[in-house]
């Protein structure tokens, strides 16, 4: 069984992005106009999925996506709080409604109503809304809501952890990920998410915060963004620390393999301990063209994965194992399926 | 001969920084005190590069380093653009002594003085002063002058062109390096400084920045950031986004070494042609610790690059022709000393 730890619904019908539009129009709008949640049908949802996604997972190989809303428009810093909260949760039930049409294949991971300058606790509720009610297993957490000003607290500030509890009690990792960025310096996918990957994991190389939380668990993105090319760097810094050794931060840190070509997976695994690697593409996502050199899509990161020499046991762990270790209410839905 | 293209003045005698304190308490003394440039002698500098830098390039066998004030301390976050100024004059001007007492050992790159909201071309003059004055080959150009919070333009702004005019003029490259980072979600040398070097190649790769200057030249330090690790997600953005391709960059963008392992360096060679990569260790500088698995320090840079099976054609490439043609001033100098 193959798992995809990381793919997001960019395909979600047109009448999303409407509702999106005019909920924001309706804040500046005196009147305190209401903007109702958008009608989108259950075929509408199986035709965005089953020529995007489905097609993609059943012509690439892979079983089961843990899927989330698309994550450069949860645009945290847009609107306020209330407008936050109100998008993460129709983001959220078209997620679910996802799920519910094909559980095979989809698995939920949500949207949280953060909003700059407001408590990251505050989205615990919705956390919860999400786990107990609709099934899911895990969260997206934007450690810079304000979209590329990067003025909140880092992740192991203590405003944080109001949620980080909630994450603990429900036993659901989150991964860490930005939306999109509002700042002309940072270009989203292509500097933005990488930027993000690189701190959080510094932020947390240079924290206790998982001696204060030793079963909070999260994934970095995007191959961890620049950390795996640098990890000699980063080896050398908990060194000249005298912060504890990588591999103590491993136990609570997980990369996925979206990186778009076979030397920088290569990489990956070389230096990154295999239990710590989740297998993910970003599909339907950042890069979607085909690679004119190999005439495969950049974002088919199984072909990399495939193209190394695993034994079979390291292959079940990235492909299926360590997902489930680290989304345990995953595995319990699988074992309750019996797969 | 073996060109190290990186490297600061990280050890400069304690008075330097006695004089910054004292510059920028000044700046919040309502009398107006002006503080003088610090004093040190010819013996302090010896002294703090004979055990330092020249220690390091005698053990590790490089020859010629091209030297810039300490990175971190550029600051130009702090104080106004007069302090900024000053502070770079006087690093500058210490620079300028190291280099005339030991020729062979280092040659001056400078630091700017950049201030935030301050037009960039502002520091036109300083790099004039320091290329025709103190004979140096190149500056350091920061992106992100406010330390953290990236409220500057991009470096495809038109902002940036007066100091890129006086670049092409001079015929000059930039390393674009940030200084620290006074935002509390920014390690410096594990985070700042790789985003930023992510950063600058995306502003890079989405503008025509080359097409109004085909001569202006940037070294990306850190080996790149991200870049080189994402190689295949830069090839796919530039694809997708009907950019040219990654090869048409590279005729203007260049990476130093500074990775701190060998599968790193493997993977910068692996991806990035040869020709655009320069060698360097930032040395003494971000990580100063030796690596218990090997016994030796992490930032010997040159013991990766000796690790890789590259021709002697190659080889010198890396090791001096690239760094000679990105800075033509260093070739002419070492043409006229018949090096």
């Amino acid at each position: 069984m193959i798992i995809d730890c990381h793919g997001h619904y960019t395909t979600a019908p047109g009448e999303l992005h409407v509702f999106r539009d005019a909920q924001l129009a309706a804040l500046r709008d005196p009147r305190g106009v209401v903007v109702e949640a958008p009608r989108i049908s259950d075929d509408q949802i199986r035709d965005s999925l089953e020529k995007a996604q489905i097609k993609l997972q059943r012509e690439r190989g892979s079983d089961l996506t843990i899927f989330s809303p698309r994550a450069s428009a949860m645009s945290h810093h847009l609107g306020n709080e209330a407008a936050s909260l109100q998008w993460a949760r129709v983001c959220n039930d078209l997620i679910y409604r996802a799920c519910e049409l094909y559980p095979d294949n989809f698995v939920g991971v949500c949207q949280l109503p953060q909003s700059p300058g407001v408590a990251p606790g505050r989205s615990a509720a919705e956390l919860e809304r999400c786990v107990r009610e609709l099934g899911f297993i895990g969260c997206n957490l934007n450690p810079d809501p304000s979209g590329g000003y990067w003025t909140s607290p880092p992740l192991s500030d203590r405003q944080w952890y109001p949620l980080y509890q909630k994450m603990v009690e429900l036993d659901v990792p989150a991964m860490v990920h930005v939306s999109s960025s509002c700042n002309p310096n940072f270009h989203g996918t292509g500097a933005h998410y990488l930027n993000a990957d690189t701190t959080a994991f510094m932020q947390f190389l240079t924290s206790d915060l998982f001696k204060d939380f030793p079963t909070l668990r999260f994934i970095i993105p995007h191959g961890g963004g620049a950390v795996p090319y640098h990890w000699g760097r980063y080896r050398g810094l908990a060194q000249d620390m005298k912060r504890p050794p990588l591999e103590e931060l491993m136990k609570n840190v997980y990369f996925d393999t979206c990186v778009y070509h076979l030397p920088g997976i290569e990489l990956l695994f070389k230096v990154v301990p295999v239990e710590n690697i989740l297998f993910g593409s970003e599909m339907v996502g950042a890069v979607r063209g085909i690679d004119v050199r190999t005439g495969q899509h950049y974002d088919d990161t199984k072909r990399y994965v495939d193209a190394l020499a695993l034994s079979e046991a390291d292959r079940r762990l990235v492909y299926s194992a360590n997902t489930r270790r680290v989304f345990p209410r995953l595995d319990a839905l699988l074992k309750k399926r019996g797969r």
